[in-house]
């Protein structure tokens, strides 16, 4: 999320998720924008503006657009409509303010006069916007790439972009996804006319894996699944759910009879049908795994199968993705990956491209924006390397504060910073990491737990019955029977011995002595430490 | 780990860990190799042969050596110096009976003529093994590549390569992690003329990240260190081991005062220091992130100096690497890593190399070994590629049993498999993956657990005081005060509602409804799942 702060006017851009790793938090669900400085500045928001669809810039609005004060929504026509297709999953949600803007046109809200850029994306309508102050513009891309031909951009890009030239541009915020590749990416036609060969000329049956976010591709190649006569399946939720919202806003309109029902994919000789299927990430419940585990109902796979991973491996996912083609290739299928064959393009600019649009755009300052730190610094590396001046370059952080001083010719860093620290989606849970309750988890994933229950005679000190155990996640309990002898007769004896002489008798010391010698027992015996709770009761 | 089997022989080779990934098998520290078969024939095994000396070749022994009678193993050098310290830290393993071999000699184990092949890894002293057999050889790679310019292999490779193609090879095993990358791999040569370069014009401080595994490189960086009269600091356990290991072995040999202690870097200039850091994949504890997060006692980074991260990304360590590379960065220091610079090398041949090898070696069979079983696959369609007949190809999946037949002019993959179940380590135990553990500490891991303790009143059905709640890993309670009086209550209602009329007082019911009802509610409250622990005590 970036805010632009004028006068009495905020305006808020994109509101995404944050995906967490399992191992940094385990059980957390997301990561959402920390809101508390808006939160307190609600009055001054106009505006929420999405740049496009995709979830880490649109999914966290259902948990914050209530806090914000549920300011207007300005998004293009397919932006909007996945927005509203989410929010039909959270009832409680206030309706949402919704409004379609275009590229060309020009919007006052506040102080600020808004244009849009239509960019090129992953997924349609998809944009950059330029904000007009009354000392320049403001010029932040949203997610980008450029349409290009060997490094020359089209004649779309180089006009749009020339547009927004024209302006007095202080300040450009610019995807840096991708910047520490070199060069121009791959041009998503030339990845099209890819599929296209191959989906023309391999025999047998062709099943797709991709992202259900690469709208522009899934549309791609229903058409081209048409173009040859084949019929299409849809394997997935998402694909599923991204076909409808396509067709929705009339993007995708497929012939009738085009995209058949699973059950009826023995009706049609292999080769007359494409699958398009969820789960190139290796994720363990998606169609693919599915598939490869045997798991689908209609669809066998057998060598007569090739499979087009139309994905990159998203960091993180490469040991799942290693298991998802290990397990397909079980079955002896042929498998086409981006690794060998130009299967699949980003959505990001690479160096090149986003050199080209820092030089065209000619702005004042620069600040690096869309990605982790490191990209950051990288980026504006890139910026010095094309003759920006390193004073006129900023690297923020999460929560820093850049202020455009007399009138737009100073650029500062504040020392202060709005409040950033991570906030987490944890089942219905949203608010601040505690730190608590990560590390338990942390360790009961590393070594379980081991509750003890001891019933002690108040009057004489001693055990009423042997000590009950019960745990989890710690070792296989019916292989350690011996072991849990051992524990019980520990329990009794610390009990025992402590409680000589001490009247009352004071639990949490016995509680203590009891997390204190089980723990050390199981540690010599196991090399685990397990979470020890002990459950002590006075009768 | 790969075994050979003839009449009353068996050779195994190698016997190291695999690495899993926390979120499949949580908690678990290794795989091991499943020695089952081998525990049953063990009277039959008559060595134990290591191709070299890195952790996925040799680390499992202490854990089932004993297991296989402990037979002699042979091994060059380095690799049974790297076996000697690791045994040390095993104190209860029986005595190894460590046998150094090198290549050229021949050596009769059993009815097999064994010799073998000096070949290139990232590790000195790696070596292939040729097995001679009465109807002809099985050549095993182990790790290798290639040593070559311009994909034209050195003469060291054209003859030692071509000594084992005057054999009569039946079989050919060999390494397949690169194989799904084209060409040649980047020459180890390369690499250190750009890192000399590197080390001799940066101005300031140097600090190199590697894998301490990377024995060659960590010399020869030394050496140039020395070349440019610099003083080494190293950091991280790894490095300083294998820094011992080297010098034991005599294929390090610094001046004595090279290698300086960290709390001494201070009174060099910082261009006349280099730092060797472990951690270079983001590791947690490791040397690069402690200094990134200002904990190393002697080392604070500022924008003078420049980090080397001579080392790949190890599949599974993106966010990691990721998240190390944003640390640092944000002191301002230079990166460079193995994506903008060739910095590293891999210690694995590319397609072309093993192309290379599977020319020169002509055996009648070929099995594609070292490998996730997806790389498996890709090498054997490599194999085809070069011409190669498809049934002389075997793709074997862990516990496959391929026959030579006939003479060994036929090859056969037996329906039958050795038993090949994952053996994990876990802690002190070892043994057959336990479903029931691993599933619950994923789900610990995710919500957490929620331990209820009721006492009832037996003569009544009554609860005898509030219920008690302990809770780990599930929600913040200080923060959830009046979920958990619900959750009280909801307890007490279940416990008496239960008991009305029940005697004597059935507790799995009770148990069991406890489980439900809570389990129910605390899904509604907070979309969690906790595993439930009710304890329900009578007095």
């Amino acid at each position: 999320m970036t805010i632009v702060e004028y006068g009495n006017d905020i305006l808020v851009f994109d509101c995404g998720f944050q995906f967490t790793s399992e191992e940094a938090a385990p059980g957390i669900d997301y990561i959402i924008p920390n809101t508390k400085y808006l939160e307190a500045n609600k009055e001054k928001i106009r505006a929420l503006i999405l740049t496009h669809g995709h979830l880490d810039h649109i999914a966290a609005i259902p948990y914050i657009i209530d806090k914000i004060g549920n300011p207007p929504i300005y998004a293009r026509n397919l932006t909007n409509i996945m927005v509203q297709k989410r929010a039909e999953e959270f009832p409680h949600m206030p309706t949402l303010n919704l409004n379609n803007v275009t590229p060309g046109e020009k919007l006052k809200i506040g102080e600020f006069h808004l244009k849009f850029i239509d960019v090129t994306h992953s997924i349609p309508d998809a944009m950059g916007v330029s904000v007009g102050t009354p000392f320049g513009n403001i010029v932040i891309t949203g997610d980008l790439k450029l349409e290009h031909e060997n490094g020359i951009p089209s004649d779309k890009e180089q006009k749009n972009w020339g547009e927004i030239a024209k302006d007095n541009n202080i300040l450009l915020i610019a995807d840096s996804t991708n910047v520490e590749k070199p060069g121009f990416s791959i041009p998503e036609k030339q990845i099209m006319e890819n599929l296209e060969n191959l989906i023309k000329n391999i025999d047998g049956r062709i099943i797709i894996g991709t992202f259900a976010s690469q709208f522009d591709r899934m549309i791609k190649i229903i058409q081209i699944a048409e173009k040859y006569n084949k019929k299409v399946v849809t394997e997935g939720r998402s694909i599923k759910t991204n076909i409808e919202i396509a067709k929705l806003a009339g993007i995708l309109i497929p012939r009738k009879d085009t995209i058949i029902a699973p059950k009826d994919i023995d009706k049609y000789p292999p080769d007359k049908v494409l699958v398009l299927a969820t789960g190139a990430q290796g994720e363990e419940f998606a169609a693919l795994m599915r598939m490869a585990q045997k798991k689908n109902k209609f669809i066998r796979l057998t060598k007569k199968d090739t499979i087009i991973l139309s994905s990159s491996v998203v960091p993180g996912n490469e040991i799942s993705v290693r298991k998802l083609k290990d397990n397909l290739y079980r079955h002896d299928v042929k498998i086409i990956s981006y690794q060998v064959s130009d299967v699949h393009a980003t959505g990001h600019g690479n160096a090149g491209e986003l050199a080209w649009i820092n030089t065209i755009v000619k702005a004042r300052f620069f600040m690096p924006g869309y990605g982790n730190h490191s990209m950051l610094k990288v980026h504006a590396e890139l910026a010095r390397s094309i003759g920006m001046k390193d004073e006129n370059i900023v690297v923020p952080d999460n929560g820093s504060v850049i202020e455009l001083r007399e009138k737009g010719t100073k650029i500062v860093v504040l020392k202060e910073k709005a409040p950033s620290n991570i906030v987490m989606v944890d089942g219905f849970s949203i608010g601040d990491i505690q730190e608590v309750v990560i590390r338990d988890r942390q360790t009961l994933a590393q070594d379980g737990i081991f509750v003890v229950i001891a019933t002690i005679d108040l009057s004489t000190g001693k055990l009423r019955k042997s000590p009950d155990i019960i745990s989890r996640g710690f070792v296989y309990l019916r292989e350690s029977q011996d072991m849990l002898q051992q524990a019980r007769r520990i329990v009794k004896t610390t009990v025992e011995e402590n409680t000589v002489g001490m009247r009352p008798i004071n639990f949490d010391i016995i509680k203590k002595e009891l997390s204190d010698n089980v723990g050390r027992f199981l540690l010599k015996k196991t090399d685990k430490r397990p979470i020890i709770i002990p459950v002590v009761l006075g009768v």
